[in-house]
């Protein structure tokens, strides 16, 4: 029932994922009045969906806890969440309002034992391919531990998600010299320098534009600089969107060069289509929650549930949770208390 | 003698600037060996240049504290900010070490009685034009009272720079409702929201997307997300245009569309080219100076000494001190201790 279209995306979205991952199956939670006449539009996805209908949806500007409040138990967002903790389904993809989606899932199914706050990665479109970015907004300020808590979550995304033994982890950080980083910033590169975690590879510090470089596989920060740094990329490739549309209608021979060009035109569009690169990850919780952009559309949707099967078939819980242990054992330098927040 | 490539990108940059600003007068200070020959080489330059052999320079990546030491009083930097502190200059332009101009600056120039914490500011390129961000990296993390003499420091140059009465004012901060915001942003808010200043207007909070749409006309953020999201969004700007390049050469009719469309790509590569809007602008000190980037060219070192030209005609620093004072009337509210730092 979640995002800015509500099923009007998420059940066309959902159908075109099954187009490209016949063998997945659907678990729906929604009003039957919006949703049913919806799947009867999509018999194909009809066909492997189990419905249950919900009186009660999350709206999408509420405080968290007002949804707690309401949607505990019986709203379609918790109720797909619990699905995922009962085993009906293996992952929980969703639309709808970020911070109830994250109460929710971390009051359902718990963090992990070892971790402290859950976060939320995102894929980050690179030149060399893609990164994964965490936290980009799950929790603001972030410790030493909690760093290295996301170098190694994010690490184990990787490893499902790139197929990669050893993925490189980078730490954003600003590079004055004489500023440079703050100080659980820095320990925490200490830590993972000296830990030599066996499924990662520690690069060092990055910087900001170090992100659309592609220079490591993992980018880490804390929540505010992510969310920030995630949101001002997003606004820049739409900025530069709009001057080459402008730039290409200015002139006849703007115009006639795009009819010649529009192959390439078509492929740099793709390239920058955010909706190829939807959904948000809740990494560190006893489950998996995928967030799709509220604002997407049935492709973009379909590009975050498409993500949460490959997370539920490359088991990304049991990479994550053998990473975290194995990054928790006692012998690892301990984190000074340096927190940022 | 600072940047990557010393006199050979400063001599011939002040000579383009001196095009467009006929009026301008330089002072140089540098080693003579390197800075004469060119200086014949631009012999209009030459003719309202006074030059000042130093001895020592200081290096790109020493640490402040080392480039204090061996280079107080005597470097080509430290005269260079030292000229604008007796008067000999009104604006100090380098493209030298970050972290030892700004230290340099403090020592030799001092901060304004009220503010603590000097700034970089920078100008943004927007789709409704420019806008002014700060602080782009001169110290991490801020309390509510920092982030407001930003909001002060930044609407001041805004004035200056656009030429408006009560330029637009947003503190950026995350949209994620369950954690909207750090303690000392929502204080920074509402400390400007209640004690509504004469000479700006305060918006609210901007979001990173909001940078490039050009929301306000100012973007307050302490100086680890403002460094990074300034890098963040250069380093999308260059990620795209790898795109756009490598889509405009992949195919014969793409090519040909190119040919057609090279005057519309001419019009968005100058729109894009980061040369033209270089130029960190020091806040908070009592004299002007402008830290250009380190790798720039002769263009790009010209468009930061233009900067400084304006700052300086436009008395950006009587214009700061007006505005810095009358944020700190005693019947202000006063910030609670709620630092990021």
């Amino acid at each position: 029932m979640g995002g800015d279209h509500g099923p009007a995306v998420v059940i066309p979205g959902a159908a075109l994922m099954l187009e490209r991952r016949p063998d997945a199956r659907f678990v729906v939670f929604g009003d039957e009045k919006q949703v049913l006449p919806l799947l009867d539009q999509h018999p194909k996805l009809k066909a492997v969906t189990t419905f249950h209908h919900t009186e009660v949806s999350v709206k999408m500007d509420d405080k968290p806890s007002q949804a707690l409040r309401y949607g505990r138990y019986k709203s379609s967002m918790w109720r797909a969440i619990d699905a995922t903790k009962t085993g009906e389904a293996d992952v929980t993809v969703s639309a709808g309002n970020t911070g109830a989606l994250m109460a929710m899932s971390k009051f359902c199914l718990k963090s992990m034992p070892q971790v402290d706050r859950p976060a939320i990665a995102a894929l980050w479109p690179t030149l060399r391919g893609e990164s994964i970015v965490l936290d980009v907004g799950a929790t603001i300020g972030a410790d030493a531990r909690h760093l290295v808590d996301l170098a190694v979550m994010g690490a184990a995304m990787a490893r499902v998600v790139f197929d990669l033994d050893r993925p490189t982890v980078g730490l954003l950080n600003v590079g004055v010299e004489e500023i440079k980083g703050v100080e659980a910033v820095k320990e925490a590169g200490r830590i993972l320098r000296e830990s030599d975690l066996p499924h990662l590879s520690y690069h060092g510090f990055v910087e900001g534009d170090d992100l659309g470089k592609g220079t490591v596989d993992v980018v880490v920060t804390e929540g505010f600089t992510g969310n920030i740094a995630l949101k001002t990329a997003e606004g820049t490739a739409r900025q530069i969107s709009s001057y080459l549309r402008s730039a290409m209608s200015r002139s006849l021979m703007a115009k006639i060069g795009y009819l010649f060009a529009r192959g390439a035109f078509a492929a740099l569009r793709e390239k920058l289509d955010p909706r190829k690169s939807n959904g948000g990850v809740f990494l560190g919780l006893e489950g998996i929650v995928i967030k799709s952009h509220g604002g997407t559309d049935a492709i973009g949707f379909a590009s975050a549930a498409e993500l949460g099967y490959e997370m539920a078939r490359e088991d990304l819980m049991a990479k994550v949770r053998e990473m975290v242990a194995a990054s928790t054992r006692p012998e690892l330098p301990v984190a000074q208390p340096a927190d940022a927040e």
